[in-house]
């Protein structure tokens, strides 16, 4: 969410958004600290004490046992969050601050093993993986309604006749429903590649200051792959600040998911079209203000969720060039590019849970109609429709699309 | 600003990007609402006491005669805030909401002559140009300061003799005072091209539903060069809703701005590496937390400001693209690509104002160490400098580019 | 051009793409150090026979004289080329393989004054801003050629009214003509900003190896003046090696060229689609395939020249960023940003002058059907014209397009 | 590669580039045609005579048996080459020139029967697939040389203290094997993404006119299938004509190997600075220009090929975006951002070959001095190296990600 709630209600709308707040990155970024030290303990590294004390911390000053709603942690300790921002203003990080509240709040006895051997790098780039794998979880969901719309839409219409166009010209005759099986083709293809980034690309960070995990002797590498167990991270071959490859595949998946949100989006604003009208946003008028209404022109019914997911979709492919850019940093931690990868990678996340959120919006709220399709059809293409299988095989590109769809559930 | 006062702290520095706040934009709106009835009321096409009455909704509601220091405005009245959020979740702009606040405000007898003949992108689109205006006044505050910063540099280190380095190899020697010089051209050719979209490019919106002012009769031309004056702002030889070249200049134009900023940055972060060490940012340990400090390595000094402002810099120019992108909009309004503007054109403001106020604090704690720029110098480089002339034309260059400065000021 | 004709067929079409082929280029190489031999001369910094020698280098060696059509420098030496090609391979830039060319043909007792106290930085970039000259001058006619077709268009078209579309729906009337004078506008800032980077961007670059001309004494500002003079280009106030400013201010403006191409190609796709048919690409059947035609669907008639101008545009704004992301380089010159601008450039140049091409074609051609566009009018519009003045400013705003136009011609 | 050998001699370098040629280009839609006969041959669906036909015009214009070093096709028929072209000119694609070569030469008998029931994007997007599949080759045999070269490093510098460098600033020592280990795990990654792509993505489109392969009745996939079988390609469950997943996926992969490959080159780039120099490009003066050297400064050794490699990894990301922005594209073909993708595809091809093939020379030629990065290390870093365990697990993750690399092959 940007801090101006007229643009969040357009680019940060659904869970995903919520999932990337502000309390969400400090709260993610309390549970490595704690997570780390629990792992620390289990090796041996740290006093078992020291550990526990950390996990007291962790619930006093974040809202570690509460997932409210919408990502939102109340609980969150106020002072947190002002010394993360004060720690980022003065060192470039927010960690110094996390940490340091920590360390408060367990006490001198036990202050000196909080970030035991880590370093800020550790502590941020393992919370943006924790960030990113809850906040694909709405994004996720939404993009599963998606595909069952688009799944029962091509049931529904494989009858429904309607122009082919390319070029923006009429072509041959389609069927809505296989227009409809290959928007669920590619939805299902960006849900396959953000399981995948989900389940070999979320990796923990642990490496210390450049990467040798010093402080921890023979012990290192055992911990990060406790850290990586109790977080439900994956554990990778080495540390990877200085391989931004992890963050730039985040990118690149999410990057393909808003793509295709934007390319039904595009069919969907054309087909509403004044002159096309062959769907429409169905109005719900009984908010405070009528969806789809305009200031100027009463009579308009603007397709305002399919514009808006297409407003977020076109938001992300240069924010994927800026993740592909920052890969090319500097020795073992990039004096920028590193960094200009938080709000870019949230960014990131944000717009395509919104474009994914206003999609499903849209489509649910779709109205067809076959009638249209049908009468719009040029003289050309009537023709081509008493001539023998007009349709070809698309019926059976439904069948197997919905088939492909059901092997991914 | 994003919700997130760690990254805020890193990419919303300075007072730019205070002033493209939430209350700053919704001000804006209310600002421009205000003199679109003063100018109507002047052209007679609404009756006078209706402009009256919106002006005293403006100080009511907003925060008119309030202008605090960076850009917030307690004063604004939270519902407003809400009912654009609203409205923009309903309809995909938050101007509904602000004109229905203002309508509530004036009664029943004006309410019809608020927003009068305007559709939500006039409000919108103006809006943005007075924001961009507000905005780009600290930004080239900061610029200046900059400026002024290299031209001592220049001055004072005429004499200073150091490596010069192409491909990142030495080449032969120059002076510090000549690089500051050429960083010094590069910030006044950046502050030039921000005060010719500032004096050019900054023109209001008025066109109504498409552009035709049709509710306004033979008035509209009028009302717009009032608008115009009254704000400020350039007057378009027509409505530009279906032509984002201003949008698009405003973009380029920061773009420019943050690559020079980020540039000299890059050179700041080369000098200071800990194998070259010819410059150094002097740290400042009042603050809670050591500036440049590391949470892992308590001996390392790191050029933070430098590092912030290189990292803002980085995430700029593919925003630009998103800019130049969405020029190609469809017809009168574009379905997606309007909306993509907004939060861009915020960004690159807060990123552009951030860069440079981060490297104004870099170059003015930057301590220059003209002996080991000496001691740097390869023996290749050493021999050139026994011969005859080895600096050539440092001293005349330089020369130009204070001359060149002073005359812009 | 790329080396693949059919490529080169969609982008890079028109005069402005082969003014930066590789004869071209390397023409340019050849005339800069020509140029430079000869305000070396001039300064008394090279013997007046070095500088002959090298002039009549340049007539054996080079194409001087002869300024074919499209570009083509047919008596470019092919020895230079496959030269430059050698020492680009070799060192990263075809200088040297350029200046031995010129060294072999003055022979051994010019061959020193060759290439005299510069860099190949400063005949590359010399040469970068020739070509841009050199190119900028068929984009700039096909732009004034749209901008004539739109003047005519929106003079033509006073009375023809249509569909005014907001978010691809119907809004208010208005006329074809006030669209075209929209066109008109754009077309006409974007000429204003490329006439701008002409006159004050183009600019000699001229500094030897690190920006100090260290090998000419005091003459070296003077020979940079007497260069800037011969080439026809700015004198900037410094070497601009470390600044890519000016490199960056090109980009933008072809950027905002494509993009004002690329809308008015976008409108023309849409008012041609099938169910709009406000439109058409008059077709020309005298070639040997028919224009617009399709292999599967003979009844088509598809807008080839728009969708080709579209095509265009939607490359240039990632490129954009390419050199914008380049200026944050490294010291005296940087290790691969500046590199990353010589293509860059080139296909920015030929991308927007095949996107002007296009789009002159698809104007020239289109036929317009005031009858289509009062017919597609939807009730809601039909209501709206038989009230009072309908068009409201229109007509005013075309005037004020055309005055706006025929001031800047 | 483009027109301008001086430019492919840096950005289209190794065989990657002439992977993806003119010639490469047209014999790869020749050898779509030719399968696509094959396979409705076998399908019953055109008589098999037609398809030998067929095949017997694809020995004889194109040069389909001979498969020459380099990807050149010395022995494609020219006027193909030319027909392509003036197809492109007329209707925005090469397929019509290409086809109607194919049934010149097949007579009329078979005439119709040469690309039958496809449409010009079957053609093309097949065509690019298999493009994508033979340049990729190359691409993967320099990441492999570049793995193995980076593995031996690991292997070989175990010992070898250096300093690691955290935001410029040396933080902690590390080896010069981690260092290697680092870059080869992120090698390794990239092919295994690069290896995804090649199996998964790369499917065979065939669709006809609006993707439901009308005209073969019940016969449409089946062909499909057959078709997939006969190039090696992936069969799809759906025609892709209006789903670029595919496109983008190939364009992602592509921009995180080149990130990589960025990456590394950065490192040694700075690495080899003059007042670093721990590392250098061993010069070869074999050749006729001098590797490295420099037209202004004998003196200098320039990275030459670190620098080209980095140059070429630059301009990627921005690329990729505009595949991206891409899949937006209107209906059942865009009309335009389908073309844009063409000769971006392209580029990213080369582009991302030449930074490996670079990057394979500048490894291969690389020259460690050890004794220089442990007189580089600062006086802080010696003490630590004075404490216990102070590489940690450096030698650990050497072996985890030589165990990772041989798990790979």
């Amino acid at each position: 969410m940007s801090d101006i709630p007229f643009l969040d209600a357009v680019f940060s709308r659904g869970d995903t958004a919520a999932r990337v707040s502000s309390t969400a990155w400090v709260q993610a970024m309390i549970d490595v600290e704690s997570a780390l030290a629990h792992a620390q303990a289990h090796a041996g590294v740290i006093p078992g004490p020291a550990a526990a004390a950390v996990s007291a911390a962790r619930r006093a000053v974040g809202d570690a046992d509460h997932q409210p709603p919408r990502g939102q942690h109340p609980g969150l300790d106020e002072t947190v969050l002002t010394r993360a921002a004060e720690s980022a203003a003065a060192t470039g990080t927010p960690v110094g601050g996390v940490v340091q509240t920590l360390r408060d709040q367990v006490g001198p006895e036990h202050a000196r093993f909080v970030h035991y051997g880590a370093t800020s790098q550790d502590i941020l780039d393992t919370a943006a993986m924790l960030i990113t794998r809850r906040a694909l979880q709405p994004l996720r969901a939404d993009l599963m309604t998606i595909g069952t719309t688009c799944a029962d839409l091509a049931e529904r219409h494989r009858g429904t006749v309607m122009a082919g166009r390319t070029l923006l010209q009429q072509a041959v005759p389609i069927t809505f429903g296989l227009k409809a099986a290959r928007w669920l083709v590619a939805i299902d293809d960006a849900i396959t590649h953000l399981d995948r980034v989900r389940d070999t690309t979320l990796a923990v960070q642990y490496g210390g200051a450049a990467g040798t995990l010093a402080p921890l002797g023979d012990h290192g590498p055992a911990v990060m792959d406790a850290l990586a167990a109790t977080l439900g991270l994956v554990t990778p071959a080495l540390p990877w600040h200085g391989d931004r490859t992890r963050v730039a595949d985040i990118g690149a998946a999410l990057g393909v998911a808003a793509g295709t949100c934007g390319k039904i989006a595009t069919d969907v604003t054309l087909l509403a079209q004044t002159e096309v009208a062959e769907v429409a946003e169905v109005a719900d008028d009984d908010g405070p203000v009528r969806r789809g209404g305009s200031t100027a022109m009463p009579h308009k019914q603007n397709p305002v969720a399919a514009v808006a997911a297409a407003a977020c979709a076109r938001r992300v492919p240069a924010l994927v060039s800026t993740l592909l850019a920052a890969m090319a940093g500097e020795h073992e931690r990039a004096a920028g590019a590193w960094h200009a990868e938080w709000e870019t990678l949230r960014d990131l996340l944000r717009l395509t849970g919104s474009t994914a959120n206003w999609l499903t919006e849209s489509l649910t709220r779709l109205e067809i109609d076959p009638a249209r399709m049908r009468a719009n059809l040029a003289p050309a293409l009537n023709k081509l429709l008493d001539g023998p299988d007009p349709l070809g095989a698309a019926d059976t590109f439904i069948d197997r699309a919905l088939l492909h769809h059901r092997s991914q559930q």
